[in-house]
């Protein structure tokens, strides 16, 4: 039987698990890459490993969040990190330089390896035929150590691209169209693989615009067949040597189908406050727009901005809006200048801001309140523009260049028609030409150890687990509690994020104000909650602060999947609670693990016995794999991680 | 006898009194300018006034402060002050347009006028022969109401400057020796008068860098006559039809001469933590530099940062620094986009942001911590630029571009030797030819109606002056207290300048946090302080929340002169006290003016008795010209203007 792309690039990697859809994976990482809010932890876990150099293919890490540095933690920050890379033997990009999944995709991506991130957007380089998944920051530490990374195996879906995109419509419509059909649900535990003849007509700026945004799709990935183009591409970036040619098998057998037809696709638009929200752009036509942003790693590339530059060429943005062009790189936003593009953008009135991505997660240019923001972005959560109540639009290059200029929603192809307007096009430079003067290459590296400022903190390490867990319910959550409850993403807040110590002052801040000085006054404790806790984003934070703050135990009816991932990693025992149990249970109670904790977990037990203020007793039930509870003895990943370099016993995929 | 230039003017706009050094005089204004800290509250004050119309020739509203807009805040002011030059009759120039003194400069300056700012950099365009100064934003409202704006008449000071500047030396050193040698005293109560064939030889750009950092040695404005150089000036800008020849005369008496001979000028920087801190770049050469940043209202012009691009061209910035080019204007940027030195600063490495005066105040690229920032700004004030005990030091371009080269403070002319720099001079285009789209006219204007978001507040209106005052002693505090006490300048703070409810909260929280809600639930109170209350900055906010608390009066020992200014313009009662009544009242004491107040400040009385406690009395002293005695007795300069509008007694210089 026949495999696909994604098994073959699998296949090559594993080192632990077969290729059965929802097993636990390990497989072998050829590359990793970090970004500023989230570098920070993943070299302070390298750093605690006592690690010496990684160990992978390549190391790359990026500034591009933070950019605009309002604290001067967000600078300290940046030299940590430029400190970090350059003793670890990591590539550094510098402030300024570009947004990680843009440089990266310039630079290093590479057909058929394997890309761990610590961003969600990391599936980017998909595009070019390299398998990237985006990650936790202590699995990109013990990753870079040599470590394997551990994933469910994904189903593989068949996305059959036929037909091409008719002027006006843009790689950007089809993500859109997937997310319209799909929704943001529909890619969990799956990789789509985009095949066919209308892949074969994209070319890989376009490709990656899907793969990026395949992450709101909830996918594990997302992958292109490598062809005439890819190679074309990594030809014209002068890596043409680094081409490698890579299908799926004729006879591959997928888990579903899905067929576009791009030749019936037309401008779409994501309406607040969801990436699946979409509709036609002509269904909202004439709603007043105040801010248009372009730029970030979906569309900020040389490709996605010329077309918008070649629109307000000789035109003015509507005065009533601001348009502000973020490029996605350096080397986008040098090449724009260096052909008079930026000139041109600033005469038609557009703000041109530096290479970053801080927008898009409300570090800078905020909308205004009760106004309509149109963004060339992938996600439009609300408030995530940095303002309760937002109406963020998500599209295309064009559709918000045809918006800046009307002041207005408005379909390029009707603006086409009153403002003479031909449509852009995708154009590529014959060579990429930007400068590397922002990218500190290892072996250039002009740092041997570590510069921290005073906000640079040290990584909290867990004892091995005892035998004893006991302690009072410091906190009696409802169901549903996010990562966002847990540890508030907040500008305010994530300046910290380098900080465990400091930050954990805020943990669980939304719930209970109190709690984080009740925990540091009560020295240890568990904490109980409904259903579905800890659902949100992959922060580690929300485990690594409550560790701090001594939580020895969550008992929860039930867990969400990557936040119990994080519960292990850190050494808290996530146990299962029926909801007689959960009721009973008040805040203030006396909670003790019977058994022998310890030894139960190792030993593969799977029900706890709890007593309550030594009055009452219920069963709490461990659902954890071999490994989990491995890394749970150990204290948490780290722990076990450094116990097993320690002992000579490497990881698993050395 | 024969006039200074300064007197010229002055004489040409005089409504009242007479140009005696030292003496209040009342002029009238041609040109009002704000900026976006300091223009909601001015906009805000006009509309309390029930105004119709600016009645000055020309009013411009910029946005350059808080372009990074960081908070909704920020984006939302903009769009105010968008909707408040349109309904009232001001250009409006868009965030991302430039720095005020810079676009101001390029647009507007001309000579012979007069300028209110609201912004302490306005005497900039005395390189243009404007004579320029800056004001508390209800200054502003008020002239730009037809009222006159009364100032101390300034004594006259020729500087002369002789010879030429040799290569690697400019104008930042003439500005930079000035303060070496007066300090930043040296200008207070002074207009600086730049003359002779040194003053010839410079451009228009230069003359500009000079009379803007005048601000820094505490001047009232400074000045330059007009002459071939600057009529080339306003040609090469499109507006040679506004130049006016304007010397002072040949027997002209100046109250005090300098001469500086610019042959002699060497590259000069200004150490931590004072402008005034000057002394030879070779004096600290080798000291390592982290962060370089060119731009600003004193070097951000195309001029300023040409030098620096072709000092860059085809070199390196130091990979352990961060180089941050903000232009001070979109004119600035665009024909250095167009002419390719945008790239060209991009490939060396340099971080290209947007026109913004943000980094000077400590918005965006805060420097590390423990680390040297090299800035072509024109302040360094410790803490300034965003973090607590930096390490600012302030230079020309020329000086900045090297130290990023070289990676420490290195004198050019040693570092031209090194890389065979050639000196890059100085540079006008043959025609300024920035796009003005992103300024919008007054005429054009597509407001009629003030938008105001949800933290856009209300002016609050004082009644006017009771027979009463009486309360208890909310604070009693030590000498010295600045503005900064008194109302925090840090961003968190920042952000609530549109909002004198919110912002109160804030009101004297450095020195006691529960004064606000102590001062909100008495009602009413007075504040007693030692000597020199108030020193610091000119901001108005530091009178109207104490005013809005409810406070009355402030007895003090002394009061800082700008600040008492603000205390008659709110309202609030200054009173001094001697020491030993000082020492006498205690916190908590209930203080009761035994006097009939209106009356006695109306009468022009001087000696006010005061009770203590019902217990004991003391004298308290009314220092007030018969004008404040007026503004004070309608319950500020806002109810005044107001009152003798809607009398139709206009005011004094219509």
């Amino acid at each position: 039987m026949g495999q696909t792309l994604t098994e073959k690039i699998l296949s090559d990697h594993l080192v632990e698990g077969d290729l059965t859809p929802g097993e636990e994976i390990g497989i072998e990482i050829d590359q990793v890459l970090m970004q500023d809010t989230t570098g920070t932890m993943v070299w302070l876990q390298f750093e605690a490993l006592d690690l010496d150099e990684a160990q992978t293919e390549l190391a790359a890490q990026y500034c591009d969040h933070q950019t605009y540095q309002f604290d001067f933690k967000n600078t300290d920050d940046h030299r940590f990190l430029r400190s970090a890379a350059g003793t670890y033997g990591a590539h550094f990009s510098r402030p300024g330089n570009g947004i990680c999944h843009n440089v990266h995709k310039e630079n290093f991506a590479a057909p058929g390896k394997t890309l761990l991130g610590s961003d969600s957007h990391t599936p980017t380089p998909g595009g070019l035929g390299q398998l990237a998944i985006g990650a936790g920051g202590l699995d990109i530490a013990v990753a870079m150590g040599g470590g394997a990374y551990y994933v469910e195996m994904p189903e593989v879906v068949n996305v059959r691209l036929e037909g091409e995109l008719p002027e006006w419509s843009s790689a950007k419509d089809v993500i859109l169209e997937m997310l319209r059909r799909e929704t943001v649900k529909g890619g969990v535990g799956k990789v789509f693989e985009y095949t066919g003849p209308g892949a074969e007509s994209l070319t890989v700026p376009e490709r990656t615009t899907i793969t990026n945004m395949g992450t709101e799709l909830g996918a594990t990935s997302s992958l292109f067949e490598t062809d005439e183009k890819t190679k074309d591409y990594l030809e014209r970036q002068g890596r043409g040597d680094e081409y490698v040619e890579l299908t799926a098998d004729d006879d591959a057998e997928y888990a579903d189908e899905i067929v576009i037809d791009l030749s019936e696709l037309e401008p779409l638009i994501a309406c607040p406050s969801m990436p699946d929200n979409v509709v036609p752009v002509r269904e909202v036509a004439g709603e007043k727009v105040e801010q248009v942003l372009v730029g970030s790693c979906t569309n900020g590339g040389y490709e996605d901005v010329l077309p918008a530059a070649k629109m307000v060429k000789d035109q003015e943005v509507a005065k009533h809006l601001e348009m502000i062009v973020a490029p996605g790189s350096k080397q986008a936003g040098e090449m724009l200048a260096r052909e008079g593009w930026t000139a041109e953008m600033m005469a038609a009135g557009v703000n041109v801001s530096e290479a970053t991505c801080g927008p898009c997660i409300g570090i800078g240019h905020v909308p205004a309140s009760d106004s309509v923001s149109l963004r060339t972005f992938n996600r439009n959560f609300e408030g995530r523009s940095g303002i309760e109540d937002d109406n963020v639009y998500l599209c295309s290059p064009q559709v918000a260049a045809a918006a800046a200029l009307k002041g207005e929603i408005v379909d390029p192809r009707d603006l086409a028609d009153e403002l003479g307007l031909d449509a852009p096009g995708v154009e590529l430079p014959d060579k990429y030409d930007g400068s590397k003067t922002d990218l500190i290459y290892a072996e250039d590296a002009i740092d041997d150890e570590l510069i921290k400022g005073p906000n640079i903190g040290e990584v909290p390490l867990q004892d091995p687990l005892g035998s004893d867990i006991s302690g009072e319910t410091l906190l009696k959550m409802e169901d549903n509690i996010t990562t966002d409850h847990i540890i508030p993403a907040t500008s305010d807040i994530l300046k910290f994020r380098s900080n465990i110590e400091r930050l954990s002052d805020f943990t669980l801040s939304r719930v209970d104000e109190t709690f984080a000085q009740r925990a540091k006054d009560a020295g240890t404790g568990v904490l109980v909650a409904g259903e579905n806790y800890g659902q949100g984003s992959s922060r580690e934070h929300a485990a690594m602060c409550p560790m701090y703050l001594g939580i020895e135990a969550v008992l929860a009816q039930s867990f969400a999947r990557i936040h119990k991932a994080n519960l292990f990693n850190f050494g808290i025992v996530p146990l299962a609670i029926d909801e007689e149990t959960y009721e009973k249970i008040e805040q203030g109670d006396d909670v003790e693990i019977v058994d022998d904790v310890a030894e139960a977990v190792e030993s593969g037990q799977e029900e706890f016995t709890i007593r309550v203020n030594d009055d009452w007793e219920a069963t709490a039930n461990l659902h954890a794999s071999e490994r989990e509870r491995r890394i749970l003895t150990a204290g948490g990943k780290l722990p076990l991680t450094k116990q097993q370099a320690e002992g000579g016993a490497a990881p698993a995929d050395d």
